[in-house]
This record gives C-alpha cells, sequence and structure tokens, in this order.
C-alpha cells in the first residue's frame, strides 16, 4: 500500500483511524463493496467492530471517507507538483502523468475509487461529491490558463472539455486496472494521453 | 420510451419479452438495480413473476440482456448511418452525435447502462462484455481509415485513443443525464467533442 498519507490531516494521524481506512480499501477491492461486511473490514485491521463505528456512522461512511481523504492526497500532490511548472502544456503533461501514475502505484485503491465507489447509489446520487468538481476545476483552470496565455485555442469550451479530459483519463485508468495482462505502460497511456489532448487543444498556427 | 427495437430480433419480436425489459428499463433507471425486485418489474410488465423466469434467469441477466439489447440496436443505428458516408471525418462526427443522441432520446435507458450496469460486480469483473469490444472496435476502424487516407496523424496509437475516446463520450453522456437543469443542448457537446477529438488526431500540416 503506498497511498500516502496527508499529514496535516488530524483523523489520519490516528494510528486506528489509518488502520481501518487501509483495510477497508483492501477488503472492498478484493471482495467488492455490496460483500464487504464491516466486520470483515474490523478482522483485517485487527480491530474490534464497535471500534469502526467511533470513527464511521456505517459502511457508506468509510467508503465516502477513502474517497475524500485520496482526493486529498491527490490535491496535495497536483499543488506540490504543479506550483514548480508555468506553462500550461507541462502542467496539462503532468496531471496525466501525476493520475496514472497513482493509479499504477495504489491499485487497490484505485479499484476502489473506480469501481466500488461509482456502485454506491448513495455516492452516485445522493451525494454532493465537493472533491470531484474540484478535481474538475483543477483541469479547467489549466484550460483556462492555455487560452489566455494563447497556448490553447478558445474555440473550445472549458466546462465541456474538463469532462471530456476526465473521462478519456479515467477510462484509460480503468481499463489499466482492469486488464491482466497489462499490454503497456501507464506512461505509455499518459504520452498518448497528453499528446491526443494537446493536439486536441492547441491553437492553430493560422 | 424512444429505445426502438430491433425488428429483426426474434426474441423482441415476443410481445411479453418486449414488455419485460422495457419494464426492467423504467424499475431499474427510477429504483436502482440493487433496490428493485424481479416483481416489481413483472408488476410494472403486467405479466406473472414466473413468467420473467421463463425468459430470463436471473435479475442480473434481465440487466446483461438489457445492455446486449441496446448495443445491438446501437450498431444498427450506427452501420446505417456510416455506411452513407465515406470520410473518416463524417464517420467520426456522426460516431459521437449518434451516441449522445441516443443518450438524449433514451435517458432511463442510459441510467441503466450508464449508472446501474457499473454497479454490477457480475458485470464489471465477471461477464467478457463482448459487444463493448465491438463498440469500441467501431472507433478504432474510423481511427485507422482516418490515418490510411492520411486525415489523422499515425503518432496517435489507435488501441489507446479509442478507450480514450469513449471514455470522454461516456463522461459527457453521464454528465447530461444526471445534469438536474441541463446547462447545454447535447447538440453543443457533440460538436465540442468531435472539435476536440478531431483537433487530437488531425494530422499537422508541417
Amino acid at each position: 500500500m503506498i497511498f500516502q498519507l496527508p499529514i496535516t490531516d488530524k483523523k489520519l494521524s490516528n494510528d486506528k483511524y489509518k488502520k481501518i481506512i487501509d483495510a477497508a480499501i483492501k477488503v472492498f477491492s478484493k471482495q467488492g463493496f455490496y460483500n464487504s461486511k464491516v466486520a470483515d473490514v474490523a478482522k483485517v485491521a485487527e480491530v474490534a467492530d464497535g471500534t469502526i463505528y467511533l470513527y464511521f456512522k456505517n459502511k457508506d461512511d468509510l467508503l465516502i471517507s477513502i474517497f475524500e481523504h485520496s482526493m486529498d492526497y491527490f490535491f496535495q500532490q497536483v499543488q506540490k507538483d504543479l506550483k514548480t511548472l508555468s506553462c500550461p502544456l507541462d502542467k496539462l503533461k503532468r496531471f496525466i502523468e501525476l493520475h496514472l501514475m497513482l493509479v499504477h502505484k495504489n491499485q487497490n485503491l484505485a479499484i476502489v475509487l473506480q469501481v466500488e465507489l461509482r456502485s454506491s447509489h448513495k455516492f452516485m446520487k445522493e451525494y454532493q461529491a465537493e472533491k470531484f468538481f474540484q478535481y474538475l476545476k483543477l483541469i479547467e483552470d489549466i484550460i483556462l490558463d492555455g487560452q489566455e496565455k494563447n497556448f490553447f485555442t478558445k474555440e473550445i469550451n472549458a466546462e465541456i472539455a474538463k469532462r471530456a479530459i476526465f473521462g478519456a483519463i479515467d477510462e484509460l485508468a480503468l481499463e489499466w486496472i482492469l486488464m491482466k495482462h497489462k499490454r503497456y505502460p501507464h506512461e505509455e497511456a499518459a504520452k498518448q494521453l497528453f499528446q491526443l489532448i494537446y493536439n486536441g487543444l492547441k491553437l492553430k498556427a493560422d
């Protein structure tokens, strides 16, 4: 488990809380969210069943907490990495690489986020996934910055493009984690995807 | 329900079978697959519970049948529409328009395919979705044709691009069906997406 926990997060500095989250990622990715019981998570985390309810309301809350913490971690990484870059092209390239690299390094977590989370009605239909909109905003900001600096064409609507770009990255990540025999390394997917999106957004010379 | 049924399909020419499929789309899209019972589908279809088991093994089989029939219908539409076109650019444009137009016309079906189907572990992890690979093959053929006719750059790997393009279309379709207040018409999404992908694949003049 390479899922690095944000140090600033008070809850995650709590050892038991962290053990439960890690165990839930393991259990949900192996057994599937619907087939998992809170007791299974407790067993892997080596805590009493009741301990889990001190930190989480229920199994759905546990799933949503995994999402929220991993998004926080992603934002930390993106901010750290992107602040050293000023060119929107470099930012776009780094963003795509970072997303696919984190999927590669955290495959259990990726299964939870890409398969299990989306099978939760609570998440898909009831929960206001603010952190997902923050993620989309990161892409939108890169596009708008690139349009302002005349790297990208203003003909493309950033609202629509950010969803299309997220969809493309997300689908390649899903294919990659579900592929039994990896046909290509994640770096190759990142390179190709950047090329496709960069060409797609680029301001024409004429 | 504008979901047009392929006339050539023997099963679907059976009235009861068709009524059950239509009812299942209605029930699953409203209540969610996990919260739906076969009895709920029977009630809406106005058939006895046992009748459903004459045609379908179980609830999962019903869900997968919806997927298979709707993919068959999509292939029919694509083949009919695309055979009149010879330019790969027109084909790509029409493919994107057709996908988003069908989502627009069949929103209940789209919810079943985009939210409910993917919440099925059976579908995501056990079922060999041959028809999904056929769908991807349609995109790949357009890309390869465009590369051969020197419309599209050969620098882009068609294997990776077809998944990225599917991901982009699929995510825009999902956003569109989940949006309570449509911020833009589906035609606008299709236009923008075509522009982005066309620019992305286009052979550079230099």
